[in-house]
Protein backbone atom coordinates (compact mmCIF):
# COMPACT_ATOMS: atom_id res chain seq x y z
CA UNK A 1 0.00 0.00 0.00
CA UNK A 2 1.24 3.31 -1.20
CA UNK A 3 0.87 6.51 0.35
CA UNK A 4 -2.37 6.62 -0.78
CA UNK A 5 -3.90 4.02 1.24
CA UNK A 6 -2.76 5.84 4.40
CA UNK A 7 -3.30 9.65 4.14
CA UNK A 8 -6.79 10.82 5.60
CA UNK A 9 -7.86 13.25 6.25
CA UNK A 10 -11.48 15.12 7.37
CA UNK A 11 -14.80 13.65 8.12
CA UNK A 12 -14.45 10.29 5.91
CA UNK A 13 -11.58 8.62 7.55
CA UNK A 14 -13.33 9.48 11.33
CA UNK A 15 -16.73 8.03 9.83
CA UNK A 16 -14.62 5.20 8.19
CA UNK A 17 -12.95 4.65 11.50
CA UNK A 18 -15.81 5.64 14.27
CA UNK A 19 -17.97 2.61 12.52
CA UNK A 20 -15.25 0.09 13.18
CA UNK A 21 -16.03 -2.49 15.81
CA UNK A 22 -13.61 -5.04 16.11
CA UNK A 23 -10.54 -3.40 16.33
CA UNK A 24 -9.21 -3.40 12.84
CA UNK A 25 -8.68 -0.31 11.03
CA UNK A 26 -11.10 -0.72 7.38
CA UNK A 27 -8.51 0.83 4.34
CA UNK A 28 -9.50 4.56 3.39
CA UNK A 29 -9.32 5.37 -0.14
CA UNK A 30 -8.48 9.14 -1.00
CA UNK A 31 -9.32 11.36 -3.41
CA UNK A 32 -6.23 10.59 -5.35
CA UNK A 33 -6.86 6.96 -5.63
CA UNK A 34 -10.39 7.41 -6.65
CA UNK A 35 -9.39 9.51 -9.67
CA UNK A 36 -6.84 6.66 -10.78
CA UNK A 37 -9.64 4.26 -10.38
CA UNK A 38 -11.61 6.52 -12.45
CA UNK A 39 -9.07 6.68 -14.87
CA UNK A 40 -8.90 2.98 -14.64
CA UNK A 41 -12.71 2.55 -15.63
CA UNK A 42 -12.07 5.14 -18.59
CA UNK A 43 -8.89 3.64 -19.82
CA UNK A 44 -10.56 -0.51 -19.54
CA UNK A 45 -11.85 -0.58 -23.49
CA UNK A 46 -12.97 -3.43 -25.05
CA UNK A 47 -10.08 -4.24 -27.22
CA UNK A 48 -9.71 -5.79 -30.40
CA UNK A 49 -6.43 -5.04 -31.56
CA UNK A 50 -3.84 -6.78 -29.83
CA UNK A 51 -0.15 -6.73 -30.02
CA UNK A 52 1.49 -11.11 -30.61
CA UNK A 53 3.51 -10.49 -27.13
CA UNK A 54 2.91 -13.34 -24.91
CA UNK A 55 1.72 -11.76 -21.13
CA UNK A 56 4.40 -12.46 -18.98
CA UNK A 57 4.87 -15.64 -17.00
CA UNK A 58 2.36 -16.30 -14.67
CA UNK A 59 0.22 -13.14 -15.31
CA UNK A 60 -2.73 -15.36 -16.69
CA UNK A 61 -2.95 -17.60 -13.83
CA UNK A 62 -2.69 -14.47 -11.15
CA UNK A 63 -5.55 -12.79 -13.42
CA UNK A 64 -7.53 -15.74 -12.50
CA UNK A 65 -6.83 -15.74 -9.09
CA UNK A 66 -7.79 -12.16 -9.01
CA UNK A 67 -11.86 -13.54 -9.41
CA UNK A 68 -12.05 -14.80 -6.53
CA UNK A 69 -12.38 -11.58 -4.73
CA UNK A 70 -15.43 -11.04 -6.91
CA UNK A 71 -18.59 -10.90 -5.94
CA UNK A 72 -21.61 -14.39 -6.00
CA UNK A 73 -24.66 -14.96 -4.78
CA UNK A 74 -24.61 -17.25 -1.87
CA UNK A 75 -20.88 -16.91 -1.79
CA UNK A 76 -21.46 -19.64 -4.59
CA UNK A 77 -18.62 -19.08 -6.98
CA UNK A 78 -20.10 -20.44 -10.15
CA UNK A 79 -17.26 -18.65 -12.50
CA UNK A 80 -15.49 -21.85 -14.45
CA UNK A 81 -12.60 -21.03 -16.95
CA UNK A 82 -11.50 -22.61 -20.35
CA UNK A 83 -8.07 -21.49 -21.48
CA UNK A 84 -7.93 -22.36 -25.28
CA UNK A 85 -4.16 -23.68 -25.67
CA UNK A 86 -4.91 -25.71 -28.67
CA UNK A 87 -4.42 -23.42 -31.85
CA UNK A 88 -6.45 -26.05 -33.77
CA UNK A 89 -9.32 -25.11 -31.50
CA UNK A 90 -8.89 -21.35 -31.61
CA UNK A 91 -8.70 -21.47 -35.31
CA UNK A 92 -12.23 -23.12 -34.89
CA UNK A 93 -13.07 -20.62 -32.69
CA UNK A 94 -12.35 -17.99 -35.50
CA UNK A 95 -13.78 -19.29 -37.86
CA UNK A 96 -17.18 -19.47 -36.22
CA UNK A 97 -17.15 -15.81 -35.15
CA UNK A 98 -16.52 -14.94 -38.69
CA UNK A 99 -19.45 -16.91 -39.97
CA UNK A 100 -21.36 -15.30 -37.09
CA UNK A 101 -20.20 -11.98 -37.60
CA UNK A 102 -21.23 -12.28 -41.56
CA UNK A 103 -24.60 -13.69 -40.45
CA UNK A 104 -25.18 -10.73 -38.38
CA UNK A 105 -24.45 -8.42 -40.85
CA UNK A 106 -27.63 -9.25 -42.42
CA UNK A 107 -29.66 -6.92 -40.37
CA UNK A 108 -28.31 -3.95 -41.32
CA UNK A 109 -28.81 -1.80 -44.76
CA UNK A 110 -26.72 0.51 -46.66
CA UNK A 111 -24.91 3.23 -44.11
CA UNK A 112 -24.84 0.92 -41.16
CA UNK A 113 -24.17 -2.55 -43.51
CA UNK A 114 -20.86 -0.24 -44.62
CA UNK A 115 -20.21 0.65 -41.05
CA UNK A 116 -20.73 -3.09 -39.37
CA UNK A 117 -18.59 -4.23 -42.36
CA UNK A 118 -15.63 -1.82 -41.50
CA UNK A 119 -15.81 -2.60 -37.71
CA UNK A 120 -12.79 -5.28 -36.26
CA UNK A 121 -14.80 -7.04 -34.22
CA UNK A 122 -12.54 -9.94 -32.70
CA UNK A 123 -8.67 -10.35 -31.68
CA UNK A 124 -9.28 -14.15 -31.75
CA UNK A 125 -6.61 -14.59 -34.17
CA UNK A 126 -3.60 -12.24 -33.05
CA UNK A 127 -4.26 -12.39 -28.96
CA UNK A 128 -1.38 -14.37 -27.37
CA UNK A 129 -4.10 -15.74 -25.04
CA UNK A 130 -8.34 -16.90 -25.47
CA UNK A 131 -10.43 -17.57 -22.19
CA UNK A 132 -13.88 -18.82 -22.41
CA UNK A 133 -16.17 -18.27 -19.33
CA UNK A 134 -18.58 -20.42 -18.36
CA UNK A 135 -21.19 -20.52 -15.30
CA UNK A 136 -22.21 -23.66 -13.57
CA UNK A 137 -25.60 -23.64 -13.21
CA UNK A 138 -26.01 -26.27 -10.52
CA UNK A 139 -22.99 -25.72 -8.02
CA UNK A 140 -22.81 -27.24 -5.15
CA UNK A 141 -21.52 -23.96 -3.06
CA UNK A 142 -23.07 -21.47 -1.84
CA UNK A 143 -26.87 -24.11 -1.18
CA UNK A 144 -29.06 -22.08 -3.54
CA UNK A 145 -29.11 -19.10 -1.36
CA UNK A 146 -30.54 -16.15 -3.54
CA UNK A 147 -31.37 -18.25 -6.54
CA UNK A 148 -34.84 -19.26 -5.40
CA UNK A 149 -36.25 -16.81 -7.80
CA UNK A 150 -33.60 -15.30 -9.75
CA UNK A 151 -31.26 -18.09 -10.74
CA UNK A 152 -29.75 -15.90 -13.55
CA UNK A 153 -27.82 -14.36 -10.23
CA UNK A 154 -25.41 -17.34 -10.69
CA UNK A 155 -24.51 -16.16 -14.10
CA UNK A 156 -24.49 -12.23 -13.44
CA UNK A 157 -22.07 -13.32 -10.65
CA UNK A 158 -19.94 -14.63 -13.42
CA UNK A 159 -20.36 -11.86 -15.36
CA UNK A 160 -18.91 -9.97 -12.12
CA UNK A 161 -15.89 -12.25 -12.14
CA UNK A 162 -14.84 -11.73 -15.65
CA UNK A 163 -15.71 -7.78 -15.10
CA UNK A 164 -12.76 -8.12 -12.08
CA UNK A 165 -10.53 -9.95 -14.03
CA UNK A 166 -11.37 -7.19 -16.84
CA UNK A 167 -10.29 -4.49 -14.42
CA UNK A 168 -7.13 -6.26 -12.67
CA UNK A 169 -5.92 -6.68 -16.28
CA UNK A 170 -5.88 -2.94 -17.50
CA UNK A 171 -4.59 -2.27 -14.33
CA UNK A 172 -1.53 -3.63 -15.78
CA UNK A 173 -1.69 -2.83 -19.16
CA UNK A 174 -2.95 -5.76 -20.33
CA UNK A 175 -6.25 -5.26 -22.86
CA UNK A 176 -9.10 -7.78 -22.94
CA UNK A 177 -12.20 -8.57 -25.32
CA UNK A 178 -15.27 -9.65 -25.26
CA UNK A 179 -16.24 -11.69 -27.98
CA UNK A 180 -20.27 -12.23 -27.91
CA UNK A 181 -20.84 -13.10 -31.59
CA UNK A 182 -21.43 -16.68 -31.27
CA UNK A 183 -23.69 -18.95 -30.98
CA UNK A 184 -23.03 -20.33 -27.46
CA UNK A 185 -24.08 -24.22 -27.99
CA UNK A 186 -21.33 -24.55 -31.29
CA UNK A 187 -18.77 -23.03 -28.70
CA UNK A 188 -19.35 -25.74 -25.67
CA UNK A 189 -19.97 -28.43 -28.17
CA UNK A 190 -16.46 -27.53 -29.70
CA UNK A 191 -14.90 -27.11 -26.27
CA UNK A 192 -17.12 -30.57 -24.79
CA UNK A 193 -18.21 -28.51 -21.93
CA UNK A 194 -21.09 -29.75 -19.53
CA UNK A 195 -24.59 -29.50 -20.45
CA UNK A 196 -25.29 -27.57 -17.34
CA UNK A 197 -22.60 -24.84 -17.96
CA UNK A 198 -23.50 -21.89 -19.83
CA UNK A 199 -20.99 -19.73 -22.31
CA UNK A 200 -21.23 -16.32 -20.58
CA UNK A 201 -18.20 -15.15 -22.91
CA UNK A 202 -15.44 -15.58 -24.91
CA UNK A 203 -12.44 -13.26 -24.00
CA UNK A 204 -9.02 -11.99 -26.26
CA UNK A 205 -6.63 -11.50 -24.21
CA UNK A 206 -3.06 -9.30 -24.65
CA UNK A 207 -1.49 -5.82 -25.00
CA UNK A 208 -3.41 -3.51 -27.03
CA UNK A 209 -1.77 -2.10 -29.79
CA UNK A 210 -3.51 1.22 -29.59
CA UNK A 211 -4.15 1.88 -25.77
CA UNK A 212 -7.24 4.79 -25.74
CA UNK A 213 -9.81 6.21 -23.18
CA UNK A 214 -12.47 6.48 -26.93
CA UNK A 215 -14.82 3.29 -26.97
CA UNK A 216 -13.68 2.13 -30.65
CA UNK A 217 -17.68 2.03 -31.36
CA UNK A 218 -17.63 5.58 -30.42
CA UNK A 219 -14.55 6.91 -32.45
CA UNK A 220 -16.25 5.32 -35.64
CA UNK A 221 -19.42 6.37 -35.14
CA UNK A 222 -21.36 3.24 -34.13
CA UNK A 223 -22.66 4.59 -30.68
CA UNK A 224 -21.34 7.32 -28.81
CA UNK A 225 -21.88 7.69 -24.99
CA UNK A 226 -25.03 9.46 -22.75
CA UNK A 227 -25.10 10.12 -19.01
CA UNK A 228 -27.00 7.70 -17.39
CA UNK A 229 -30.69 9.51 -15.99
CA UNK A 230 -32.50 8.84 -12.58
CA UNK A 231 -35.96 7.90 -12.99
CA UNK A 232 -37.88 8.31 -9.66
CA UNK A 233 -39.92 6.22 -7.78
CA UNK B 1 -3.62 11.93 -10.49
CA UNK B 2 -1.07 11.71 -7.30
CA UNK B 3 2.30 10.20 -7.45
CA UNK B 4 1.22 6.49 -8.57
CA UNK B 5 -0.68 7.93 -11.30
CA UNK B 6 3.09 9.58 -12.75
CA UNK B 7 5.55 7.50 -11.40
CA UNK B 8 6.68 4.87 -14.15
CA UNK B 9 9.87 2.22 -13.99
CA UNK B 10 11.39 -0.65 -16.16
CA UNK B 11 9.54 -2.57 -18.92
CA UNK B 12 6.09 -1.97 -18.42
CA UNK B 13 5.96 1.64 -18.88
CA UNK B 14 8.38 1.42 -22.23
CA UNK B 15 5.89 -1.35 -23.69
CA UNK B 16 2.96 0.76 -22.62
CA UNK B 17 4.35 3.81 -24.58
CA UNK B 18 6.07 2.13 -27.44
CA UNK B 19 2.75 1.38 -28.00
CA UNK B 20 0.87 4.14 -28.81
CA UNK B 21 0.83 5.95 -32.30
CA UNK B 22 -1.44 9.23 -31.56
CA UNK B 23 1.30 11.20 -29.16
CA UNK B 24 -0.78 10.81 -26.33
CA UNK B 25 0.36 8.95 -23.23
CA UNK B 26 -1.90 6.06 -21.35
CA UNK B 27 -2.09 6.12 -17.86
CA UNK B 28 0.37 3.72 -15.93
CA UNK B 29 -1.10 2.22 -13.09
CA UNK B 30 2.13 1.49 -10.28
CA UNK B 31 1.93 -1.32 -8.23
CA UNK B 32 1.18 0.40 -5.30
CA UNK B 33 -2.38 1.44 -7.46
CA UNK B 34 -2.90 -2.33 -8.25
CA UNK B 35 -1.89 -3.43 -4.12
CA UNK B 36 -5.01 -0.95 -3.55
CA UNK B 37 -6.81 -2.07 -6.07
CA UNK B 38 -6.65 -5.21 -5.08
CA UNK B 39 -7.98 -4.04 -1.12
CA UNK B 40 -10.70 -2.14 -2.84
CA UNK B 41 -11.90 -5.49 -4.42
CA UNK B 42 -11.64 -6.91 -0.95
CA UNK B 43 -13.26 -4.84 1.16
CA UNK B 44 -16.30 -4.60 -1.38
CA UNK B 45 -18.43 -6.99 0.44
CA UNK B 46 -22.10 -7.42 -0.03
CA UNK B 47 -23.16 -5.46 2.54
CA UNK B 48 -26.86 -6.23 4.54
CA UNK B 49 -26.06 -4.11 8.28
CA UNK B 50 -26.57 -0.45 7.17
CA UNK B 51 -25.94 3.04 9.49
CA UNK B 52 -29.35 5.24 8.77
CA UNK B 53 -26.68 8.03 7.87
CA UNK B 54 -27.60 9.81 4.83
CA UNK B 55 -24.65 10.11 1.88
CA UNK B 56 -23.56 13.19 1.37
CA UNK B 57 -25.48 15.46 -0.47
CA UNK B 58 -24.75 14.51 -4.60
CA UNK B 59 -23.17 11.37 -3.95
CA UNK B 60 -25.71 9.16 -5.09
CA UNK B 61 -26.11 10.77 -8.12
CA UNK B 62 -21.94 10.97 -8.82
CA UNK B 63 -22.50 6.97 -8.30
CA UNK B 64 -24.54 6.86 -11.17
CA UNK B 65 -22.54 9.05 -13.65
CA UNK B 66 -19.82 6.48 -12.61
CA UNK B 67 -21.67 3.91 -14.60
CA UNK B 68 -21.15 5.72 -17.77
CA UNK B 69 -17.60 3.97 -17.48
CA UNK B 70 -18.58 0.74 -17.46
CA UNK B 71 -18.61 -1.38 -20.75
CA UNK B 72 -21.66 -2.44 -22.37
CA UNK B 73 -22.66 -4.54 -26.04
CA UNK B 74 -22.38 -2.32 -28.83
CA UNK B 75 -22.23 0.60 -26.92
CA UNK B 76 -26.20 -0.27 -26.08
CA UNK B 77 -25.90 1.61 -22.44
CA UNK B 78 -28.51 -0.16 -21.39
CA UNK B 79 -28.71 0.14 -17.65
CA UNK B 80 -31.96 1.97 -16.79
CA UNK B 81 -31.63 3.10 -12.66
CA UNK B 82 -34.54 3.54 -10.40
CA UNK B 83 -34.47 5.62 -6.84
CA UNK B 84 -36.96 4.39 -4.73
CA UNK B 85 -37.83 7.62 -2.99
CA UNK B 86 -41.48 6.28 -1.58
CA UNK B 87 -41.67 5.13 1.86
CA UNK B 88 -44.44 3.50 1.13
CA UNK B 89 -42.90 1.57 -1.99
CA UNK B 90 -40.15 0.68 -0.12
CA UNK B 91 -42.27 -0.70 3.07
CA UNK B 92 -44.11 -2.84 0.28
CA UNK B 93 -40.77 -3.95 -1.65
CA UNK B 94 -39.12 -5.25 1.84
CA UNK B 95 -42.78 -6.97 2.89
CA UNK B 96 -42.42 -8.68 -0.46
CA UNK B 97 -38.57 -10.08 0.28
CA UNK B 98 -39.22 -10.77 3.41
CA UNK B 99 -42.35 -12.85 2.25
CA UNK B 100 -39.79 -14.72 -0.55
CA UNK B 101 -37.31 -14.85 2.07
CA UNK B 102 -39.50 -17.29 4.28
CA UNK B 103 -41.17 -18.81 0.82
CA UNK B 104 -37.06 -19.85 -0.03
CA UNK B 105 -36.27 -21.23 3.69
CA UNK B 106 -38.92 -24.43 3.25
CA UNK B 107 -36.21 -25.32 0.66
CA UNK B 108 -33.76 -26.16 3.63
CA UNK B 109 -33.68 -28.98 6.18
CA UNK B 110 -32.28 -29.28 9.40
CA UNK B 111 -28.83 -26.86 10.46
CA UNK B 112 -28.91 -25.53 7.34
CA UNK B 113 -32.91 -24.54 7.50
CA UNK B 114 -31.50 -22.51 10.82
CA UNK B 115 -28.41 -20.90 9.38
CA UNK B 116 -30.87 -19.62 6.76
CA UNK B 117 -32.73 -18.05 9.30
CA UNK B 118 -30.14 -16.75 10.70
CA UNK B 119 -28.60 -15.12 7.78
CA UNK B 120 -29.53 -10.98 7.67
CA UNK B 121 -30.30 -10.94 4.51
CA UNK B 122 -31.47 -7.33 3.13
CA UNK B 123 -30.84 -3.60 4.68
CA UNK B 124 -33.70 -2.69 2.92
CA UNK B 125 -35.32 -1.22 6.05
CA UNK B 126 -32.69 0.95 7.33
CA UNK B 127 -30.71 1.82 4.17
CA UNK B 128 -30.39 5.17 3.71
CA UNK B 129 -30.84 4.71 -0.28
CA UNK B 130 -32.68 1.57 -2.20
CA UNK B 131 -32.01 1.67 -6.07
CA UNK B 132 -33.58 -0.58 -8.85
CA UNK B 133 -32.18 -1.40 -11.74
CA UNK B 134 -32.97 -2.81 -14.70
CA UNK B 135 -31.77 -3.79 -18.07
CA UNK B 136 -33.73 -2.53 -21.42
CA UNK B 137 -33.76 -4.98 -23.25
CA UNK B 138 -34.79 -2.83 -26.64
CA UNK B 139 -32.20 0.07 -26.53
CA UNK B 140 -31.93 2.13 -29.47
CA UNK B 141 -28.34 2.88 -28.79
CA UNK B 142 -25.85 0.19 -30.15
CA UNK B 143 -27.74 -0.76 -33.12
CA UNK B 144 -28.39 -4.27 -32.06
CA UNK B 145 -24.47 -4.93 -32.05
CA UNK B 146 -23.39 -8.21 -30.56
CA UNK B 147 -26.54 -9.59 -29.63
CA UNK B 148 -28.01 -10.98 -32.61
CA UNK B 149 -27.05 -14.44 -31.14
CA UNK B 150 -26.67 -13.59 -27.44
CA UNK B 151 -28.90 -11.04 -26.31
CA UNK B 152 -28.06 -11.75 -22.60
CA UNK B 153 -25.06 -9.50 -23.09
CA UNK B 154 -27.66 -6.25 -23.03
CA UNK B 155 -28.64 -7.58 -18.83
CA UNK B 156 -24.89 -8.53 -18.63
CA UNK B 157 -23.40 -5.25 -19.28
CA UNK B 158 -26.11 -3.36 -17.00
CA UNK B 159 -24.62 -6.46 -14.73
CA UNK B 160 -21.21 -4.53 -14.87
CA UNK B 161 -22.46 -1.00 -14.28
CA UNK B 162 -23.68 -2.32 -11.07
CA UNK B 163 -20.31 -3.82 -10.10
CA UNK B 164 -18.60 -0.53 -11.39
CA UNK B 165 -21.06 1.35 -9.08
CA UNK B 166 -20.42 -0.88 -6.44
CA UNK B 167 -16.66 -0.67 -6.34
CA UNK B 168 -16.77 3.43 -6.99
CA UNK B 169 -19.43 3.05 -3.54
CA UNK B 170 -16.90 0.87 -1.93
CA UNK B 171 -13.88 3.06 -2.22
CA UNK B 172 -16.09 6.38 -0.84
CA UNK B 173 -16.61 3.64 2.36
CA UNK B 174 -19.97 3.87 1.18
CA UNK B 175 -21.25 0.34 0.78
CA UNK B 176 -23.61 -2.06 -1.31
CA UNK B 177 -26.14 -4.80 -0.78
CA UNK B 178 -27.24 -6.73 -3.90
CA UNK B 179 -30.82 -8.08 -2.73
CA UNK B 180 -32.21 -11.06 -5.34
CA UNK B 181 -34.41 -12.73 -2.85
CA UNK B 182 -37.39 -11.12 -5.02
CA UNK B 183 -40.15 -12.17 -7.77
CA UNK B 184 -38.78 -9.69 -10.62
CA UNK B 185 -42.44 -9.70 -11.73
CA UNK B 186 -44.26 -8.67 -8.60
CA UNK B 187 -41.06 -5.33 -8.36
CA UNK B 188 -41.92 -4.77 -11.67
CA UNK B 189 -45.58 -4.00 -11.52
CA UNK B 190 -44.82 -2.32 -7.55
CA UNK B 191 -42.63 0.09 -9.65
CA UNK B 192 -44.77 0.44 -12.90
CA UNK B 193 -42.24 -0.32 -15.18
CA UNK B 194 -41.59 -1.33 -18.95
CA UNK B 195 -43.12 -4.42 -20.20
CA UNK B 196 -39.34 -4.81 -21.76
CA UNK B 197 -37.30 -4.14 -18.95
CA UNK B 198 -35.71 -6.61 -17.18
CA UNK B 199 -35.44 -5.92 -13.67
CA UNK B 200 -31.52 -7.56 -12.91
CA UNK B 201 -31.14 -5.73 -9.09
CA UNK B 202 -32.70 -3.93 -6.01
CA UNK B 203 -29.52 -2.38 -4.07
CA UNK B 204 -29.11 -1.28 -0.70
CA UNK B 205 -26.81 1.44 -0.84
CA UNK B 206 -25.45 3.43 2.46
CA UNK B 207 -22.45 3.22 5.58
CA UNK B 208 -21.98 -0.52 6.80
CA UNK B 209 -22.04 -0.38 10.52
CA UNK B 210 -19.21 -3.02 10.50
CA UNK B 211 -16.80 -3.00 7.17
CA UNK B 212 -15.05 -6.38 6.67
CA UNK B 213 -12.82 -8.11 4.22
CA UNK B 214 -14.93 -11.48 5.05
CA UNK B 215 -17.82 -12.08 3.52
CA UNK B 216 -20.44 -12.69 6.14
CA UNK B 217 -21.65 -15.97 4.39
CA UNK B 218 -18.09 -17.15 4.81
CA UNK B 219 -17.61 -15.70 8.60
CA UNK B 220 -21.11 -17.50 9.27
CA UNK B 221 -20.12 -20.84 8.17
CA UNK B 222 -22.81 -20.81 5.16
CA UNK B 223 -19.85 -21.10 2.36
CA UNK B 224 -16.04 -20.37 1.82
CA UNK B 225 -14.15 -19.18 -0.70
CA UNK B 226 -12.23 -21.39 -2.78
CA UNK B 227 -9.47 -20.48 -5.35
CA UNK B 228 -10.97 -21.07 -9.22
CA UNK B 229 -9.38 -23.48 -10.97
CA UNK B 230 -8.16 -23.28 -15.49
CA UNK B 231 -9.45 -25.63 -17.17
CA UNK B 232 -7.44 -26.34 -20.68
CA UNK B 233 -8.38 -26.98 -23.90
Amino acid sequence: MGETGSVATGQDVSRERAILKDGKHPPFFSEDFRAEFETLLAWRRDVRHFSSEPLPDGAFERLIETTALAPSVGNAQPWRFVRISSPNLRDRLADHVDAASRSAAQAYESDRAAAYRALKLHGLREAPDVLAVYSDEKPTAGHGLGIATMPEMLRYSTVMAIHTLWLAARAQGIGVGWVSIVDPQTVSDLLDMPDDWSLIAILCIGYPICPTDQPELATRGWQQRSTPEIIDR
